[in-house]
């Protein structure tokens, strides 16, 4: 029974299945990873075939994979495990054509790449309709909720029809290999794992910065903001990555027990230091990729002229434990700024005495662990500068780990594929359980209510820049400095 | 005066002046290195004319550097600073033609490069031909000596006429870039640096293997052996760079006083633990790089059939220190070895925990100092693998230093232009002091006589291979093993 496995997309024509979630099943099923039992069900609302269904998806592939891996003979297969089936998510009757569809002695996986608010009703009918029995599972995307009241609701909905084990809640940043290696880098090198702490770091940046703006999403991302759609899960998980405990094991109930341990550890930041922890930002009209763009309240949608939604936050996050008490962590993301990346920056602090002479800011050592654009690690160490001239002088050199460069034959996977394999395997590693999620959120409520409560300005900043200058001052008012800059 | 100095060569028409020292001072002088007031006189017994001596050198000088690098320019300028003076070194009479050329306010260095029997008396006669004054320095090759009383006898003859602040004893070893950097790495470097001890690291690895024979030196040879001509010297010079600890500063008072306290600190090896922790080897015939060569008592020039000299040795040292107390230092060199390379090798301890599957060849962190072939540094981390079948498990990845690759347009520094350079400035950094000599012998000698009083056996081993079997026992009895074995 363990590869008879029947998985159902809910939304399936959506965003998510089109661009993310069938580009990586294709993949899987061409490297040989997919069980040949495997099924999938595509739920939505259109009324239509499977073989016209079958057309977009095939178009929706093609899209989302390179010319070179686009195999007719793979497509043959995977088209065959494809059944495409119509229901009204407000018509709980439609849903017997699912379970006319499911067979009791598969495992069934539900895919829930719908809006969130339709999490419970959806499941609520499934119930219903006799699709939950032993053996299925459910798969919860992004947003759980907006604050913590509100996620709670959405895990009870859940929660009455699955048990938390059967539960998965995406992040896909976990999926992503570099994050992935982070664990390896920390856990199975004693020379960096021996040094993981107060004794050694001087601090740590996160960064995910975009360059892309609101994508018609204003009326959505108004009333939600960056703290909420982009803090609370993405950065709150890669903190959690870099900052826990080493786990007993790699087991999910392992590693969720050391990421809960490190959110409850987070310092609040309530009403009297959120002004001087926290920077909120909105992009201003400025330049992205040599074009001009609109400001935040200018874009397409916009509903208000004026607008405290952030669309950049700072934070200068600490951690109240034995290992971190003393390392701040900087971090920061935003849209519309000036460039895509992703990365966490681990910053060591200098030798204890200095015996070269040298550049101060080439003296110390780093770990950049780069999500976006090109995943990699970089470790920057200190070299003998190679003069005859300056002999007792020292350089910057930096030792790169980049996936691409060493491996030109294996392309970087994509977090989904990697995800669905968990998935397959029912293995909740990859997954972020229920108590993360409100341990995120009660930590981020208590800043966005210090806002509301100090009225808390929020800064603007030029598209295209590198957020309002009041970040610069987070870090630097610490005698430290954002990498790269 | 500081750059009008004289370099005075003794023994200029030998095998180092020309196939090294000429070689490297004709490329400071390309690189615009040399004082433009630098004259060097060349000394040797030979009657010949400058002109002709000239042409002597710039055809070894040819031999010595790169096409590319011979510039018929800096040859003319640089052989206007060359004067061939000859002298019978036996003949105090015949140094008056060098006290003649002399000024007496000029700096004077003195390079003997001549059989170390002759420093005495050359330091003699200089002294009553009055070459010797303020600000002359001399300049010693090796062996000095050939154990800890000979060795003070040399010492002796020469602190006669020059004070130990005055003396350069040269170890090439000293000159290269990779032993150089190893300072950089171990001192400028916090995550090196915290880590350098017997928490971290679990032992470490020193081979100097050659793939030469005895190369025509055979009754000299004989007389010395392999821990007199390489261990004394270049082998515990290395093992000073690596163990010593911190210097407070780069000068030469500070790093002399960390390796003399490194080289006392060395346990003795007696008697009774000889014959463990020390391998005695001797090559018999075997194939280097796919011909057939003669064994070390068929050598040409074998005066003997049968001889207990060591053309291998193989030792287990221990350091009686805080830092080192139970880290093995596995040290070999040998000749007619399977290949010509010269490397430390530090071997980080295992996490204290394992969460991944791997090999466990490949879970400890290593640390590659290359000085031959390729000057270079390594650091092997451990990575997850980067498979979707296998996601939990990892492999190692080799971190590349290597010199010559990050700068291309950049060419490895000889280790005798280093060695020049700090001469001229006047630092004795990279020289060895008596201090440093004197201990060497101390502990070698120790051994000559417990193999001597145990008759230890030297243990053949077929030229082209890795050393006797029995070396290969005294990392593997510790359940270690040679790095790339």
């Amino acid at each position: 029974m363990k590869d008879n496995i029947d998985l159902i997309i809910f939304g399936a024509q959506g965003d998510l299945s089109r661009r993310k979630l069938f580009p990586a099943l294709y993949r899987l099923d061409k490297a040989g990873l997919l069980p040949d039992n495997l099924r999938i069900a595509s739920v939505a609302r259109h009324d239509m075939t499977t073989v016209t269904y079958l057309k977009q998806i095939m178009e929706a592939i093609q899209d989302g994979i390179k010319d070179a891996e686009w195999d007719r003979k793979v497509w043959m297969r995977f088209q065959r495990r494809v059944y495409y089936i119509k229901i009204d998510f407000s018509q709980k009757k439609q849903f017997g054509y699912l379970a006319d569809w499911m067979e009791k002695n598969r495992r069934a996986i539900f895919y829930l790449a719908t809006p969130p608010d339709l999490y419970g009703s959806i499941c609520k009918h499934m119930e219903g309709s006799g699709c939950i029995f032993e053996g299925t599972s459910v798969v919860l995307e992004k947003p759980i909720g907006h604050d913590l009241i509100s996620s709670k609701e959405v895990n009870d909905a859940v929660g009455k029809y699955f048990d938390e084990k059967d539960v998965y809640r995406i992040d896909h940043y976990l999926g992503k290999e570099t994050v992935q290696n982070l664990l390896a880098l920390r856990f199975a090198n004693r020379i960096i794992s021996s040094q993981w702490d107060n004794t050694c770091i001087d601090h740590i940046q996160i960064t995910a910065a975009e360059t892309l703006g609101i994508e018609g999403r204003w009326s959505y991302y108004d009333k939600v903001g960056q703290l909420r759609d982009m803090f609370q899960n993405h950065l709150l998980q890669l903190l959690c990555m870099v900052a826990m405990e080493p786990p007993n094991s790699l087991s999910s109930n392992e590693i969720r027990a050391e990421k809960i341990k490190l959110l409850r550890a987070l310092r609040p930041i309530g009403i009297d230091k959120v002004d001087e922890y926290v920077v909120r930002g909105q992009y201003s009209n400025g330049w992205i990729d040599g074009k001009p763009v609109v400001g935040y309240l200018e874009e397409e949608g916009a509903e208000k002229s004026s607008s405290n939604s952030e669309t950049f936050v700072a934070i200068k996050v600490e951690i109240d434990n034995w290992r971190w008490a003393g390392v701040p962590f900087y971090m920061r993301t935003g849209k519309r700024m000036n460039a895509k990346h992703t990365e966490i920056v681990i910053v060591y602090k200098d030798t204890s005495h200095s015996i070269f002479s040298g550049k101060k800011e080439d003296s110390s050592n780093k770990l950049v662990i780069r999500l976006q654009p090109n995943e990699g690690i970089e470790l920057e160490m200190v070299s003998k500068r190679h003069s005859l001239r300056e002999r007792l002088s020292t350089e910057k050199r930096v030792l790169n780990l980049d996936f691409n460069e060493l491996e030109s034959d294996k392309r970087i996977v994509d977090a989904y594929e990697l995800l669905f394999l968990e998935l397959i395997k029912g293995d909740q590693r990859l997954f972020v359980s229920r108590e993360e999620i409100e341990s995120s959120w009660d930590w981020c409520d208590q800043i966005i209510e210090a806002w509301n409560k100090n009225k808390s300005e929020t800064r603007k900043y030029s598209a295209g820049s590198g957020g309002p200058a009041k970040a610069e001052v987070l870090i630097e008012g610490d005698g430290r400095s954002w990498h790269g800059q």
